[in-house]
């Protein structure tokens, strides 16, 4: 995987992504970095290894961060994202008060930031994060490309 | 509480909301019914009780369902609220492909199914649900009214 810096929590996202993949998962991996800048956790989706359909990397990252600091609220935290949150994750992104979103790829089939309802923008949308969006995108549309392409052939 | 048959799922979803109240979470009940017909789990919010921000009703019936079952699809079961589901938890209602949705109250505040992003009409949903609104509604808004005004108080 090429990516510019090792500490770089996107590349750390990528790591978790390709251990899902490894896992037979979707790999999409999410890193939640508090507000002292360090990493709390990297989580990959695991949904048919714990047959959850809830556990999506940012699902699990934000529950094993909430679990970390003790608080259901991730004041101050950033989610670090491979991919565009679906609707699910959007919505448990803003119950937790992260402060920035960064997300590498966008997900036209099923983002729910910058796609479907968007949640962000929405009057019922209470806590906004900043979000950002792109660095890394290419690193995690080869990752998921090749594993549809694996799953196909 | 007065519903008028405690063999319905429904009402079985006051009882959990109201038990959530006592814990002093905002109150939200959530049935699952088997393709039998069967209850398979009832669940109350418990955000602040499990400090995790994802740890609505729905989504705690949904993971206790599809751990119940083995399965991360809960194909053929029906979930009955008394409140419109969150962004977080239309999402989640559709990624376990549950069959019918039913909610008592809407949700002008925060709901994402008949308000906000509508997530079951998007292009990004790839599983709707068929969703029946109203019933015992009036219970639910009162247990909600009542518990809000018992926190300003």
């Amino acid at each position: 995987m090429m990516t510019s810096d090792p500490h770089d929590p996107m590349h750390l996202a990528m790591i978790a992504a390709e251990a899902a993949a490894a896992r037979g998962e979707v790999p999409v991996g999410a890193v939640i970095v508090g507000p002292d800048g360090r990493v709390i956790t990297a989580q990959g989706n695991r949904i048919l290894e714990l047959k959850d359909p809830t556990a999506h990397a940012e699902i699990l990252a934000i529950r094993e961060a909430a679990r970390s600091l003790g608080n259901e609220r991730l004041t101050g935290c950033d989610l670090h994202v491979s991919l565009e949150p679906c609707a699910m994750c959007a919505g448990a992104i803003s119950l937790a008060r992260i402060r920035n979103l960064h997300f590498a790829a966008g997900d036209p089939k099923g983002g729910g930031v910058i796609h479907g309802g968007r949640f962000f923008e929405q009057p019922t949308c209470h806590h906004r994060p900043e979000v950002t969006q792109g660095h890394l995108a290419h690193v995690s549309s080869e990752m998921l490309k090749s594993f549809f392409r694996a799953r196909r052939g």
